[in-house]
């Protein structure tokens, strides 16, 4: 088996977990190819030698550019915070690396597009961390559908609800237009966008309406430096600073083979930690993914004689039935969070190698797709009315 | 105690859980007055007396004119297929009657206004069976807001969900605009938009985007006579006849009070068979309400100590602490649909004796503003922008 | 369609029950012959004539022995308290009349063989209310057990836990056993045995091992008389005294067919209110039932392809598929406590008119073979081994 | 910080789980010494070498005496087959290493008494492998025991259920006394045994009665080899050979504090895939734990007002209120089976270092007591009466 060469752009909480996918990958997988820890960049601030020598990267940098180009490197994985994805996104593929990227590849829409046509053309595999495809329940799902299981998609609801947000917590980078880009839209809306696009295989050709709010204006101002957790830092000042990104965006749209459709995103939805989800009914059935309770998905099989139907909670936890599942323990044992990242490690290996991933791989086509939905949604909650798709490109 | 007569103006299924209404009320309650069962109206060919007899009705008419205008008469109440709800519950105010009426009490926004307006002039008291106020999880969930354990509300969620009219079920009244004035729409949407009113204590102040479809679009023209199921009656044969009103829809909206908000009513939402329910986060704590669990409510608390906090299922059968429960069974024993009627017919009765029901009751005002939101809703998905309701009288 | 009498003996709680029962049945279902409540017997001191009124029973009696007598009483149908079941029960009998009643229906197991005994002989029909048979969701169980879907059951579960008696209850009638005979066991044990014989259709053949404990031993004297409630009358002087009565009683056991089984009930088991259940795992699936949620059935299929395999909840709501079901409400419309003791009436009804009763009625047969059950397990948690049933008669 | 040298003996499914813990604690703990993965033993016909080389651990060898003994190694980590768990362990300690074993520690109460003794006198410092402890929502229970918020602890339920032994399960090592010392007994009793001792604080006084059954008495012969599944191999032969370890086992038992307690073993009940879990009911609250909800865990807390009272479903997933949930990802993020090891090895670590673990370590004198109560369950099943555990040593 030969290597194959990493190297992480960025550190924070996303930084751990995948750092946690490429050291546990080849312990789980058989992977066909190697990946080697080879490279991890940070700022000098963030003493990217420590993280480095925690988290088994051979070599640290503070020359991002030089990491992204050296001939050492074969994948470049990017973990910066959200206006720091671009520019070593487009050098790595410029350098004709593979790159994965966290969302948003991009801070606007015409940059993304650009992109996903550069990666396109320069015949580099790229993927995007819209990890919670690779939710073993959420593979599953994807697969029902496909296997014509659910049968004509008639509605679909998704929300991403947090609560984090309450009036306590500080002006982290998260509520600030420039660093984040948006606020619950671009960091939760963009989930379940991909994730529906995937489970129905459809796309959106309507933004119908939308409601963008920000409930808590200002914040107090951020005096320490952000570290691991979501909100990123919690020493504040007494100063108060302006919130320039939504709390929660509310969308109602179509899909292309007919289903209506609602999305939200909020962050102070109180008593909804992680709530990011889906319902979708069909002719023949329906599938309700809850990520709070990730290793399971709920199931009404409408073909099922009357006297026995209702929804069967299905534990996504058996090897060669469920993806994913035989890599890791015994049946009914549970997977986490980090397990998603580690199974699209895999995946992406594989994609590499020219071998099929268990599910799509989310690629910057697909970032780029998303993307568009992203943007419709603002414009119809600024404008007021519906979008037709056709016209957001 | 004295008594009070009732005339019941109509039959069917609303008919029967009507009847049971008014037959169990003061068998479990103490009522200010005594209710008695004096004349039901029905159409020759449904044979009033047949039903007379099985419910305890001490007399049967087919001439509601005369049951309305009877010098006998107390209290109307109207449970006639939609058409025929206003002409006499305005016959029964123009003689002085109180009047219970189902939803929707008129067939358009001007006639609810005039009635509603009439209503109060004349003195009467009014009550629409938006019986889903007196479900004691739900009264408990508006005293709950009203004492301040939620905060302020920034999210409601409303749905109807219901997956009965797959392309098996013919042209029944339901799918026929001219019966029933609308769909989903109408039936379903009418029901969470007067309980997230009630439990919020606010009104909708915009209808910010909305979806309206018909997913099935000809039926099989019915040839059997309508009987006591939702469905109404399945015998069709083989021509088929077009739906004129809508199978779904979605709307978002905001609230007087800044929360934001989303509401779908779903005929064919499959797996969810009577799922009207919604969910309310505030600043303090939030709730949930789903009818298919109707002795159940969701509450999170988000003042109590971090480690301990999460949703409790709250068993809504507590004598003395849960709204209506000290009248039915001992503590721990469940109620069911019927139960919500007759709560409400006993508050109707302490209305008129000039007493305090248990928490408000619909009135025609209600209903009013209720349909106001509808017509706005529909209005704004058939012209595909955001209506402010101050727009919509 | 001819009248049948039934008198009442008895009130409280449990008449309330019978009493909505008999007043409801013609209404919903169409039984075969049509009960009239003809009268009601209770202590002067109870009232019987204001608890007549308010039910609708024709007559109130204080002297039961010539009420079971009387010529004009069809059906005898008995919810005094526990120790004053046998005296109507064998007396009516005796008068040839069809029997309904209340478990325990002796303070003896050799009593209640003779009256199980004394019913064959004299030809009249009884029924016991183990009326939980009668939850469509116990029934659709019985009949998917019967049908082969579950296989060979390996294991039961059941247990029946409360928790409404902690110290403040005061020494109401359920503590003292000249009044009650036990304490959880009879009151809750006695429900799950009939339960599960009645879904697996098997006999105990074995108590292999029991506890019986009283966790409070002494409690406030009662000064206040009784009522509708469990805990029975909470008025409660400084004075104690003693518990003599179980609070808790715990056995396993072995079925004819070879499963092994364990039965818990509590009254102190803090957070279960009303769980009354079993789980019972076959080697084809599995059943899960909890009166809490009484409407819901949960089956495991294990003949199902491995990758959607789960717990399936099915709402029990539907008419034709869900026994019951049909004379109520709409599909997915819940019925609640109340509606066993009603479908158990029509059941008995139909008993006595010769017609196959839509699940086997318990009989004064059943009730022996379930007191048979419970006095094997209070042997066995006094003498500390296992009893072969056989050794119990 | 200075280093400390793991070995492990033994491979299969449990070897990965523990190898992956000593890899992974490192990363996400400041453990006190940073543990080396020195050596890892092997049969030759395993090959250790590819074991060592997949995992990261430094050196394989063939033989475990050397290994124990070898003044490189700090730790000896047990994870043979179990009738191969004691001769490590004996001869670590004898070597004065400190030792983690998986369970049961020995063949015989006797063995494991004198090895608990062994440790004690050698000062070496033991864990066993009851990981379940460390499950965040498990050791939260043990926090709320002992702060007093569920009371007195009056009942206590206990289940490990699988359903994985169904016929077509062939002959493995697990349904071999002489390999696996007994079945569902040792192998899941064993666990809630010593969850149950941890979180109650309690020991149990007397098993008061149980069952033990083997449903499937004969089983195909094995041809193939073990490898990492529960079942641990499935090539089969058409030969038949004794199954000579029981399927379930049941037992009743009191406990020091007063309660009283059922716990069950199972491995064909059909739908509990891995359920492992337990009930408490004490005067204040009560707590409820299933493993197949690991995150998850129910909490009744009787102290609130009457009308707010139900279980609350607390999500143990944040960071400072729930126990080892900092070290992994941020809030509402979850974890899975895997990290119960990881969080031991942390711990096992401090607790070497002198440090206080998060929650008590499971030592070898636990595991004696454990064992105890087992036979002693065993000793009531097989004759049929009670077991003073003053009679069991």
């Amino acid at each position: 088996m030969s290597n194959i060469n990493v190297a992480m752009i960025g550190q924070g909480f996303m930084g751990r977990s995948h750092s946690n996918a490429w050291g546990q990958v080849a312990k789980f997988f058989q992977c066909p190819s190697k990946p080697v820890m080879h490279t991890v960049f940070g700022q000098e601030a963030e003493n990217p030698q420590a993280f480095a020598d925690n988290w088994g990267w051979q070599n640290a940098a503070t020359d991002w550019e030089s990491v992204v180009k050296s001939p050492d490197i074969d994948i470049v994985d990017i973990v910066t915070p959200n206006f720091m994805h671009a520019p070593p996104a487009k050098a790595a593929i410029a350098a004709g690396k593979h790159v994965a990227c966290e969302k948003p590849i991009a801070g606007t829409l015409a940059e993304a597009r650009e992109m996903a046509e550069a990666a396109n053309k320069a015949g580099v595999k790229t993927a995007v961390w819209f990890c919670y495809r690779r939710v073993p329940a959420v593979a599953l799902a994807y697969q029902m559908v496909k296997d014509g299981l659910i049968g004509d998609i008639l509605h679909v609801r998704a929300q991403y609800l947090q609560d984090w947000a309450d009036e306590s917590v500080p002006l982290v980078w998260r509520f600030k237009k420039e660093l984040a880009g948006s606020g619950a839209h671009g960091d939760l809306n963009a989930h379940i966008i991909d994730m529906t696009r995937f489970v129905t295989g459809q796309e959106i050709t309507e933004i119908s309406g939308a409601i963008s709010e920000t409930f808590i204006k200002k914040r107090k101002l951020m005096t320490g430096v952000a570290s691991g957790s979501i909100a990123g830092g919690l020493d504040a000042g007494k100063d108060m600073g302006d919130v320039t990104v939504d709390d929660t965006v509310l969308f109602l749209a179509r899909f292309s083979g007919g289903a209506v459709a609602s999305f939200e995103a909020a962050r102070q939805a109180t008593g909804n930690q992680n709530r990011n989800g889906f319902e979708i009914n069909g002719t023949k059935g329906s599938l309700k993914f809850d990520f709070e309770r990730m290793n399971e998905l709920e199931y009404y099989d409408a073909t099922r004689p009357r006297a026995v139907q209702g929804w069967t909670n299905i534990m996504c936890t058996h090897a060669g039935d469920h993806p994913y599942v035989a890599n890791w323990w015994p049946d009914a044992h549970l997977i986490g969070y980090e397990h998603c990242f580690t199974n699209e490690a895999y995946d992406f290996l594989c994609q590499i190698a020219g071998q099929t991933p268990t599910v799509p791989i989310p690629t910057f086509e697909d970032a780029y797709q998303t993307q568009r939905v992203l943007e419709a949604a603002s414009l119809s909650a600024a404008e007021k009315h519906a979008i037709n798709m056709d016209d957001v490109k």
